[in-house]
Order: structure tokens, then C-alpha cells, then sequence
């Protein structure tokens, strides 16, 4: 079982910004996310495109801003249960909380904050019969670690930013590629379409449109598919096939963990530290609502910031520690590690 | 009169970032500032000190922060009123607010936001008397334009950062520079300190310690003052004497304006946004408190953007425009500018 003070419930922006102040008042935190790393939409969705309102930043790469946050982060050592979607939670006597997710991975934690942003992120799936069977199996949904489709025959479906993107990446890890997708036209950055073109051009990636994957074909894993291009069918052989359809964000189970719930959101107590309905359950950042609630990173910053300093009062009651300047305090990591703003001396000129 | 939409009192990083967010909504912006500069205390007190708690930002110095909000909001043009301080307000009876300062400067604006940090930074004044006579006269308490000491005799007094960073800065501007202090202890940055070491020695700077300015001498300007020095006393010539014995920061005029304080700072609705008692004026950062307030600056970015919001909605009743995804909307800069994400093109392989 992991243990953890503040276990969180999404690894956005948001959720990565909380260890940091969780940090600050010596707590531990432990991520959760059903992605396969860390950043939630920003890493998955758009790296490469730039934010303008974080403050601060006159613009920064989504990517980079998770980069900068995990660097910042760091000292604290947050743990991370990734590609998992957190299940159950089961409160205890002592008021801690026990959160199951869909593999079975059990964390034990003083306080839980929710910072799911707009849910978590699942793969729209092709309507094929036999899709469940051969999942992880010979279909994945995202490349969650590309060595291994090294040497393998891949198909990737789909006509965006995820199958131009992986199209260009695997064509150099995978013995074949193959890239289906139902219309002519790809939608995503020039660069990348003109990239998949190139490759096209020199054989390194077949190239079959407008065409739909129709049927699967193997055993304990799959063989084939079958795709159907104008009318006609065709069968390949293949090791696997990726389908980047595209993720929706779903509350999930979290939806039926007792929480108060408005148009897909998350109720908090946005007057004092955006706690939910049950007591020890925060949520913070895009997944939460209360009156004039604005959906901006920003704001998921000091949420998360007010929701520590509650939950290391509850954690110690009676205690006075609030967060303050840095500049001042400096910072002790969990690693041993000190930052801190150079001192003032106290010395004489003769 | 300066007419404008926000008018914001206090140009450090709340104040600052609040621009861009008014900006979004296409609110323009003024601000007032007592200090000859913008960026309050983070570039009066400490420029070159790091910041640790900026989300995406592991350190930053605190000059830097201020550059790069400046950046940040440059293409929404905001106004400023630098060395003045914000002394009366007068409702309108359509709502508005006319803010005078102590210089007699008037600013029309559809709503007030005290962005004020810890209060108007006002200098520490040395004991004397004729204290007042010689102000602007030969007693200056900022270095606000350093070309006025241009070969001028200039005596500095104070034993901190200041007093030493502006000796040393003063000491190729300035015909001749006395720096004076009551202990023979500096305290400040160890560059500092053995950098007034190098130039005394260089004879560049005069020192003289332990000592204290007891007379100041002149008819319509200062022409010398008098020290005392372990029991004896001396008078030397000088064009300017800049006593450097730090800021105070005082809530000063704004106590008068009829608003809720509470410990040094204003009262607001937090559970909305961060509105005072008084309808149209608003109170953001360091300078409001209300149930488990930090004084942290993300928790000031955070407030001045929900209280833009609720500007927006106070100027524009009924309209719906939310403050949304910048990587999605772009910015579109009060100059002309527009900044976007590279968009997707839809485009077909062949």
C-alpha cells in the first residue's frame, strides 16, 4: 500500500503546483493520473502550443510549463501511480482515506484533493466487435512507451495532430507503418503534414486514405485488420494497431464518491479552502465549481495553495505554520536539498 | 483628467497582472504608484533576490518577475502615475470614481482596485529639524532619476543594501560621494560590502564611521550638513544628502475611504470577488485579508483575474464573455498586436 500525506487525483498543472506548496509545509503528495505521464492535457494534448496568461510568462509552451513544474517540484519527491485511473476511495475511522484504482493499486492518504481538470482523459475507441479483446493485445491507444512497437508492423488510424505525430516518430522505431485514415485531409501543425508527406514519398510510411479499419483478425493477439478504402476490402498483417481517435474527459468514478456534483463539476467552498462536501476531500483547478468560477490555470494555483495550507491545519491542529515569502524562508527539500536567497553579511569597512 | 476603465492602485506584481487579465476583457487599465518605479517592493526592496513559490517558475529573481509581467502586459498599454500617492476618491453619482493624488493628479475610472501590497512604501526620515525645508531641496529619499546628481556633491546616509548599492552606483555619476553611517558594520550583499570597500580604498568614496547627520545648513537649498562623529562634530559641504534608512510601508490615505480594515488590511468578499464594503472598489493581494488569506503573490494573480471578471460584468450587465483558454482564444493587444497558437491546417497527402 502506498502512503502518502495528500494524495492527488490528476497530475495537471494544477495537481504538480500543489506538491510544491504541500511541500512548503512539510507534507507528502502521491499522483494519480490515468495518462502515462505527468502534465495532464497540456503534455498530452498540446506540448507544443503556447499559453499567454500564465503569469509571468508572455508565453510559454504548455510543454515547458509541465517541465518547469516538475523541476520545481523535484525537491519534494512526489510519488507518481500513472496510467491509472483512481476507482474507489474508502474512508477510515482515523479520518484518512483508501483509494483503489482500476489495476488494483491501493493508496493511504490523510487527505485527498481532487485535481482532475476536465476528467480523465479517455480514448474514443473504434466501434468495431472485438476492440475489448484485443486490447493490450494488439491495440493501444496511446504510445505509452515506443520501444515497444521497435521492429514490430504498426497501424496508426486517425487524421490529426496524435497520428501525424506518432506516424513521423514510429517511422523510425517500427519495421512498417501504416497510416489509415478515413477522410484525405489530415487536421494539425504544417510542419507535421508536411513531415508525413516526405516520408510517404520515401517509403517509410504507407500511406492508405480515406479508409476505415473494418475488422480485426487473430487469436490470443492481433494478426490483422481489415480496412475497407471506397467499397473495397483489403487485409493486412499487422502487430499492432493504434487507434488516435482523439481522448473525451469523463468525471468517471469519481462521480459516485459522494461529492456534490453540478454540470459535470465538482462543488468546493470556494470561501474558505475548496474543500468538497466530504469532509478531507479537496478539489482544486478546472474540476471544481463554485460561484464565478473560472476555469484558468491560474486559478487552480491558488486553489491548490489554499487547500494545503487547510489541510496541514487539519493534519496539526492548533499548529501555526503559514506559507510565506520564499524569498525570506528559503526552501528545505525532502531530498536534503536547500535553495535559498543569499544572505546579507554584517561587516565593516576600514 | 486620466480617464480610464480600471483605475489600480499599486503597481507591484497583483497590480501588474491584473493589466493583462483587464486586457483580456478588453478593459484598459491606470495605475498609481508611489514609487518612482514599477514592481513595488520586489523592485524597490529586493530586485535581485530569487522567488521560489512563482507556479512554473523554480527561482526567479525578483526584478526579473517584474520585467517579464511588464512584458507580459505591454501590448494593453496601461497608464501609469509613478511617485504619487492615491490621497482622496469621490463616488460619482453614475458609479464612477474620481482618485486625486497628494500631487493633485485626477484619474476618472468606472472601478477601483487597491492592488496596494503591504501599503504605500514611505521612507524612514532622519530626526532633524528642517527636515521638511530642505525636502526637495537638496534632501531626496529615492534616487529616482540619477542624472540629477550628475558631478554634484553628494552625501548618502544608511548602513543597508541601499545605501551601498547606490554609493557605488553614485560613485561614477556624482563629483564626489560621502557615505555615512552610525556603526562601522554594513549590511547588505557581500559584493556589495567589499565593492564601497574597493572604492573607498580607490578614494572614489568617502567613508565616515561610526557617524550621524545632527545639522543640515542652507537658505533656499541644502549647501551642507554637519556630523557627528564619536563626540565631535564636523560640517562639510554638499550639494544633496540622501538619507537611505528604508521604507515603512503605511496604508496611508486609503484608511480614510470609508472601507472595511481589519489589521492593516481591507476587508472583501472572497467567496465572490474580492469586492470591499464599497460597491466598484475592489481589493487584491497582499493588501486584503479575509478567512485563511496568504499573503502570497499567486494568490494575488489569482484575485486581481476574478476581480476583472467581476468588472467586466459590473460595466457590461448581461453580457456573457468569460475569461477562457489563451491558447485557444489568442490575445488580441489594445496596439494593434495579436498573439496566437500556430493554427492546424486541414490539408490532404498525396
Amino acid at each position: 500500500m502506498i502512503q502518502t500525506d495528500i494524495l492527488i487525483i490528476g497530475a495537471g498543472p494544477t495537481g504538480l503546483f500543489m506538491v510544491f506548496e504541500a511541500g512548503l509545509l512539510k507534507l507528502r503528495c502521491h499522483i494519480i493520473d490515468a495518462l502515462p505521464q505527468p502534465g495532464g492535457q497540456l503534455a498530452e494534448l498540446y506540448p507544443k502550443k503556447p499559453i499567454f496568461d500564465i503569469p509571468g510568462y508572455p508565453s510559454v509552451g504548455a510543454g515547458e510549463l509541465i517541465d518547469n513544474l516538475m523541476e520545481q517540484i523535484k525537491q519534494f519527491e512526489p510519488g507518481f501511480t500513472l496510467n491509472e485511473v483512481a476507482e474507489t476511495i474508502d474512508k477510515q475511522e482515523d479520518g484518512s482515506f483508501i483509494v483503489t484504482t482500476n489495476r488494483g493499486t491501493k493508496h493511504h492518504a490523510k487527505a485527498v484533493a481532487i485535481a482532475g481538470g476536465l476528467g480523465s482523459f479517455e480514448p474514443r475507441k473504434p466501434e468495431l466487435t472485438d476492440v475489448a479483446k484485443f486490447e493490450e493485445k494488439g491495440i493501444e491507444y496511446f504510445v505509452r512507451n515506443p520501444e515497444m512497437f521497435r521492429d514490430k508492423r504498426i497501424v496508426i488510424a486517425g487524421g490529426g495532430d496524435s497520428a501525424l505525430d506518432w506516424s513521423i516518430f514510429l517511422a523510425d522505431v517500427a519495421s512498417e507503418v501504416t497510416l489509415v485514415h478515413r477522410r484525405n485531409e489530415f487536421r494539425g501543425a504544417l510542419d507535421s503534414v508536411e513531415k508525413v508527406q516526405e516520408l510517404k514519398k520515401m517509403g517509410k510510411i504507407n500511406l492508405i486514405t480515406p479508409a476505415e479499419v473494418v475488422e480485426l483478425h487473430g487469436d490470443e493477439h492481433l494478426t490483422a485488420i481489415t480496412l475497407q478504402k471506397e467499397g473495397e476490402k483489403q487485409t493486412i498483417e499487422t502487430d499492432y494497431l493504434i487507434p488516435l481517435f482523439g481522448l473525451t474527459p469523463k468525471l468517471g468514478p469519481i462521480a459516485n464518491w459522494g461529492l456534490e456534483i453540478e454540470k459535470n463539476a465538482i462543488k468546493v467552498n470556494n470561501a474558505l479552502d475548496y474543500q468538497t462536501n466530504v469532509d478531507g476531500i479537496y478539489a482544486v483547478g478546472d474540476i471544481n465549481t463554485y460561484p464565478g468560477k473560472l476555469k484558468l490555470i491560474l486559478c487552480g494555483f491558488h486553489e491548490a495553495t489554499m487547500a494545503c495550507q487547510s489541510i496541514y491545519q487539519r493534519l496539526n491542529p492548533g499548529k501555526k505554520y503559514i506559507l510565506k515569502y520564499t524569498t525570506v524562508s528559503g526552501i528545505d527539500g525532502f531530498d536534503g536539498s536547500r535553495k535559498e536567497a543569499e544572505k546579507a553579511v554584517v561587516k565593516s569597512i576600514d
